[in-house]
Order: C-alpha cells, then structure tokens, then sequence
C-alpha cells in the first residue's frame, strides 16, 4: 500500500467514524468516503477491525508528528503548548462525533485486545511524552523540586480521559479541563508559581543539585 | 412494581451487565439472572433500553442513599471518605466488568437522550455533593480560602470519569487515582498542608472573615 492509499483510506476512515459512530460503520460507510473501492479496502484490511485498529495506529503516528517539535522557550511553555494541542481537537467542526467515536473504541477494548494494546501504546507515549517535559522543567529548576514527573504525567493522562469521557457522555465541554490544566502547570508544579510554595525548600535543593 | 421486584429486576440487571457487556445484552439474559421471568419483564419494560434507563436511576439513587451519612469528624475526613467510596467499587468482584458495562452505556449517550440525561443527573448529583463537602471546609478554615468549591468539585468529577474509562480501556488500575486524590486533598486543598502553602495569606483571610 502506498503511503497515498493510506492517508486516503484513514481519512476516509476518520469522515466516516465521525458520520456513522463506531457500532453501525461498515467497511461500505469507509469505500463512500474513500477514492477507493469497497475492494480496494478489502483488499488491504480483513474487516472494519482490522481497518480500525491500523487506524488507532495511524492516529497515535498522526499525533507523534503532530507534537515532535512542541514550541516554547522552556518546558514549562513546550508543557503548556503540549497539553493545550492535546487538548484542542484536530478538527474543530467535527470534534463531537470523533470523541464520541473513540469513546465507542475505548468501551470496545475490553472486549478487543488489539484495540486495548493500540489504546494502550498511545496512552503511554502520552504519559513518557509528558513526564519526559516535566523531567526538563525540574532539571531546569522550573518545577518545584517534589514533583514527581512520572506521577505528574499519569495524573495528566488520567485527567484527559476524564474530560474526553464527559464531554462525549454528559456534554460537558472540555475547555474547563484545558483551563485547568494551564492553572496546574502554573499553580502547582511551577516553583515560582503564584503562591510561593516550597520557596526554600527549592533554593535549598537547586544550591544542593548545583 | 413492588420495591422488591424492582430490586430483583435491577440486581438481574447488574449481575447480566457484567455477564454479558452492554452491546450483546438481550432481556432474556436479564431474566435468566431474576426470578421473575421475561414476560413481567416486558410487562414493566419496553425494552432494553427502557429498562436501563430505569437501571441508571437506580444507581444514583444508591448511591445517593449509600452516601447520604458520609463518616468523619471534619469536612475535610467527609471527603476523604466521599470520594474513597466513589472510587472504590461496591463489588470488587465483578469490578472491570461493571466499569466495562458503564462505560460502553456512557458511549451510547451521544445517541440516547434518555442515557445522556440520567448520567447528567449522576454526575451533577456527585459534583454538588463534592462541591458541599469543599465549600463546609472552608467555612471550616480547613481549606484555603482561595479555592473554588464548584471547580474543585468539576475538576475532581473529570478525575473519576478518566480513572473508570482508562481503567477499562487500557488496563490502568484506578488505585494510583484514588491516592492521588487522598493526596490532593491534604496538601493542594488543606489550609495547614503538608507543605506550609499561603500559610500567611490563609492567616489574613481567616481572621477577615471572623
């Protein structure tokens, strides 16, 4: 398959998920939207399982390349700009049904394990990506110095789900979570942050690991 | 419906849920877990989805009176206790299959008003009682004055949602969210903190307000 095919046929794959939700798409639904044929598609892929998990697949790629060179003058700022791409839908007009698409695959997952290890891999190259930026953050003396990065990064990670789950389940928007999440970086984890936490507890550690 | 019938149909529900899943599940599954039979199941219901609309009803409301009396002598020991219960299943047992269940019905949502409506219900139901625990610590001077009981309510509400969805999509175990909170609690929302955050400033507020 060229890497043209590809793009085409995941495309089409995304326009469909978004049209039809996950339960009533057919490998049909995916041929409409595509420049390929229905035989063109089964040609490539078994079924709509096997087309979505290589989709899942494309999606966790899409997104590695989306945020390989996050902008910012310090990890606090590239953690910031990382969160908020994170946070900020692709595809604004059709960011309701692509969540709600994807919530119908996460409830799928148990039931599919190639699905669970797709969902799997993008939720710990998001949690690595995320704890890697919080490790340069404290290494640059920009954190508070009990930050644990790891930690930090699967209370993030957790908290994504958590606003991708209910603004699909109970239609509350996640621009709350987005806010949220800036005033934790700024509040929580930064050692300047607007209340002067830890203060001398920072110096202390800074002078010791200088 | 007699109370007792009502309870032996939910309970079927319950037991079929996490037996089958939500997708595959027929009424005749639900009635093979009751004693009642798949006939007076049609009687009171019109279908599944009738049936699990009224199953989700059923859920708030015990949770709701499981909840009513929260242990603990200060505001602060309420929701350590609130949020323990929450986030710790009432049957370890059939635990991922219930998450599971809950989770493939909260991604029918986007397509039953029904569903959307009752898991809204739930979900403001916990972000009020959340909300009223915080906003009784303050009152209290148990928490900083400069915290917002409606946010932090919000804010704790999307932390459960991601703890149940990545807990079923990915195999993440929701342990390390129920510390976390613990964690939150006694040193992001405490006034005397582990660390001695705005320590001055919560002195100010405190003696403004008296």
């Amino acid at each position: 398959m060229t890497d043209e095919t590809i793009d085409d046929i995941m495309e089409a794959t995304y326009r469909a998920l978004c049209t039809h939700g996950y339960a009533d798409l057919t490998m049909q639904n995916i041929a409409e939207e595509s420049t390929k044929s229905k035989g063109t598609l089964h040609y490539h892929f078994e079924g709509k399982q096997d087309l979505l998990e290589s989709f899942l697949e494309y999606l966790l790629n899409r997104f590695e390349e989306r945020t390989e060179t996050i902008p910012g003058e310090t990890p606090a700022e590239r953690l910031h700009e990382f969160l908020e791409e994170l946070l900020t839908p692709a595809d604004e007009e059709s960011a309701e049904e692509f969540r709600t698409a994807i919530l119908e695959i996460k409830a799928q997952a148990p039931y599919n394990e190639v699905y669970r290890e797709k969902l799997g891999a993008f939720d710990r190259a998001l949690q690595a990506r995320i704890a890697t930026l919080v490790a340069d953050g404290l290494e640059a003396g920009e954190f508070r110095p009990d930050i644990d990065p790891d930690e930090t990064a699967d209370f993030l990670v957790t908290l994504f789900h958590g606003a991708q789950t209910r603004a699909a389940a109970v239609d509350r928007p996640p621009e709350r979570t987005r806010q949220y999440v800036h005033e934790y970086i700024d509040e929580i984890l930064r050692a300047d942050g607007a209340t002067e936490r830890d203060a001398a507890t920072t110096d202390e550690d800074r002078e010791a690991g200088e």
